[in-house]
């Protein structure tokens, strides 16, 4: 990468919405390039070498069937997908003792499981009047973004165990406990990817397959393909913009650009200098969307040893410090993985204990759940997002109350050549790999449109 | 300023509380450089001048009787207090009618009156058990950062008339509507200022007293005392910490220095580099505290023609887009000066406007409110601070649920050799001036301390 460089499309963060971004604009015969912060591709999406060849993802790794542009990525990029191991029983340490259930509706409290379908009925019947592209014009938006989504649940779920079973799904969902979150947010992001079933479900939901390879494998294929267009290492910190284009700064090389997109979680734009300052409204916009908080901690076996016992490795907890647990591991077993999360208010607390208190802490949790043998496992990893200097947090970013209202139009919207990309401006599958994919597609169309240029067909259908 | 320098405490900000940092450090005779990304010192407090001698405030402006260590500071510098104009009646523009009252209560609707009384004595008395240097500690501090002071005013105040008056009032504080903020932030608050009246009232309360030569005359007193410590357009990009110290690279110069005091607001204080990076538990803590929101709007006549007809110059509205308004005229009432704010809602709303079309409806307030003449000023003087760079808001920063309980700890606590001042770091009158002189205060003498150095004693009495 030279010093200075001289393109159409400067492009900030490799992320995929990033790395798709600047395919789309060198497909449509421009010139781009991408400079990224870390010193290697991927943003969330991060694997883990097991050895052997075999991989264990630390951030983002699912893929649901209705993510149709991830899927289609992985398609086209020649990645395999293979189903999120589901055989057998799944486990729920709930009220002190474990019990094991079968399909996605574990066996507690009759009323509270009654209550719970009835509240996810009606949660999706809201969301369905969010609009996607403009949630502050939902009928009821001003209201539904007054309060906060714990408060809703208070007045509208009369069961401590249904609000207790929902508390772990919203932190599994939002990596943030249903008081942060605005309840307008949640019915955004509900819709964005369709029902709340699709969001929690393994089976059918965004949880359904994982990548031959570790979902990064999407991320490095992309900037092979991208080849010296990609800049690692190269942290961006200033963006002079204006109607002649953009002079963006990075650590080593300067490039100038008739067009800039900006891919990166809003609250993480804001800390670059841009020169004019960006508009309040814009500026406020990143100071109200803030970032879960997620670490991902996968316990590694020589075998996947809960697969004899009929279980499946999926199992849910009220104690924690574990409260999602997924079978993790490569597609043909071996070695064995387990994977539990740390989310919203636990890995908040745990965030502010040593690596071995909470090493240990999880593997009790895996212990209780899959027998002693899980506390024994032969390598152990984790990764706390909120920790990473270029992404604080994951898996996305949530309005809080009174965000989506009074500076949602500010999400997307160019400021003169700057454009806005990332998984938290997706209308669809927001918060999302899919959503980042469809993000960096919209964003790529938009600065090619306002260059007069159009984007290849295929990119767009 | 030389390009190298090195100095005992490195203090990164001139607002109030960098000032009075810097001038505790230097006193106990150790060395100390202020770094200031503009060129002028004083960060939200600001002088406008209007000729002759004369200016008038743009930013912070007000002392109240039990903002003690303001007044010991303004007494210090040598700079004079005179009373907030409050002479005659006040106005309130309400459900489309322009009335006159005497004394602090409009007269509105007397059931409305009556629970607004009832709601701030609740108010007060909640306020009482959450500990100012630890709210999260209050005893029912989960149940009270859970949920947004909208939805705990749906619950508890009965009265349209008394929630919407009570959400000018919240607006006029904070700068946000009540859905934006905690209910816990606004205890935590009415505790820091005394009692909710103390936040409201002019006489007696925060607005009580202004300063003779403006509110910034304290910042340029204090900066003309530290001299060439003080070093203008020298935005800091980056502050490297460790046990050895720090290294503090602003534009134009680097300072080494044994500690540092970065005196920002806490969203702020996350656009600076850190290396090693911070933890995510503070950085987290910078995405859940967001500035508010006010465009201060001057009308500047030869005279305070208001005075003639009895009117005090102080008015509350609920049209808007001028909610409050004061008399804010010089002390010897020349040239007379009408100050409004648009505030949180409504800030956010006219930001999207051209300034002429804020210009037109503001004096349309006024002229509602003061007469036709009102609409003539000579001279028209706005700020809107989120556009501010080096600010993105006013009047300070406020928890979103959620964000006391779970951050409120990293607040105040030094990272090793980097401490934290400014006005929403203060136990006593948070997001004030008196607040942010107590935090420098406090992050001075912390600092020394950590050195093993006391600060002067007078300085901490």
């Amino acid at each position: 990468m030279p010093d200075q460089l001289d393109v159409d499309v400067a492009v900030v963060g490799a992320g995929l919405s990033g790395l798709v971004a600047a395919r789309d604009v060198l497909a449509s015969g421009s010139s781009a390039v991408v400079l990224e912060a870390r010193d290697r591709v991927g943003g969330r999406v991060l694997n883990e070498d097991l050895g052997d060849g075999k991989v264990v993802e630390v951030g983002g790794q699912w893929v649901g069937p209705t993510q149709r542009r991830l899927l289609e990525l992985a398609q086209d990029l020649g990645v395999a997908t293979f189903p999120t191991y589901s055989e057998g029983e799944n486990l729920i340490e709930w009220r002190g003792s474990v019990r094991r259930y079968r399909g996605t509706i574990p066996r507690i409290d009759p009323r509270a499981l009654a209550i719970i379908g009835a509240t996810q009925a009606r949660l999706n019947a809201m969301a369905r009047k969010v609009p996607l592209a403009a949630p502050w014009e939902a009928p009821r938006a001003a209201r539904w973004d007054r309060e906060t989504f714990w408060s809703w649940m208070r007045r509208n779920v009369p069961s401590r165990g249904a609000r207790d079973l929902l508390e772990i799904a919203i932190e599994a969902v939002w990596a943030v406990p249903s008081a942060d979150v605005s309840l307008l947010h949640v019915l955004f992001y509900i819709h964005s990817a369709g029902r709340l079933e699709q969001l929690l479900d393994a089976e059918g939901g965004a949880q359904d397959r994982r990548f031959v390879g570790g979902s990064q494998l999407l991320a490095l294929r992309l900037a092979e393909r991208l080849g010296d267009a990609v800049a690692l290492g190269a942290p961006v910190r200033r963006i002079e913009h204006g109607e002649q284009g953009v002079t963006v700064e990075a650590d080593g090389c300067t490039v100038r650009a008739r067009r800039a997109i900006v891919a990166m979680p809003p609250v993480m734009t804001a800390r670059i200098a841009y020169d004019p300052p960006l508009p309040g409204h814009r500026d406020q916009l990143t100071q109200r969307m803030a970032q879960g908080t997620v670490t991902k901690c996968v316990a590694v076996y020589d075998r996947p040893f809960w697969r004899d016992e009929g279980l499946s490795g999926q199992a849910t907890s009220d104690m924690g410090p574990v409260r999602i647990a997924f079978d993790n591991s490569p597609p043909d077993g071996s070695p064995g993985a387990l994977v539990g999360f740390l989310e919203g208010a636990g890995a908040r607390e745990w965030g502010r204990s040593t690596a071995r208190e909470r090493r240990e802490a999880v593997l009790g949790s895996f212990a209780r759940l899959f027998g002693p043998r899980a506390a024994r496992p032969d390598r152990y990893i984790e990764r706390s997002w909120a920790d990473e200097e270029w992404t604080r947090g994951c898996y996305g970013c949530s309005f809080a109350p009174g965000g989506w209202t009074a500076f949602g139009p500010s999400l997307r919207a160019p400021i003169g050549v700057l454009h806005w990309a990332g998984a938290e401006t997706a209308t669809v599958w927001n918060g999302y790999m899919d959503g980042a994919v469809r993000s960096g597609e919209r964003a790529a169309a938009e600065a090619l449109a306002s260059m007069g240029l159009a984007a290849r067909e295929e990119a767009l259908a």
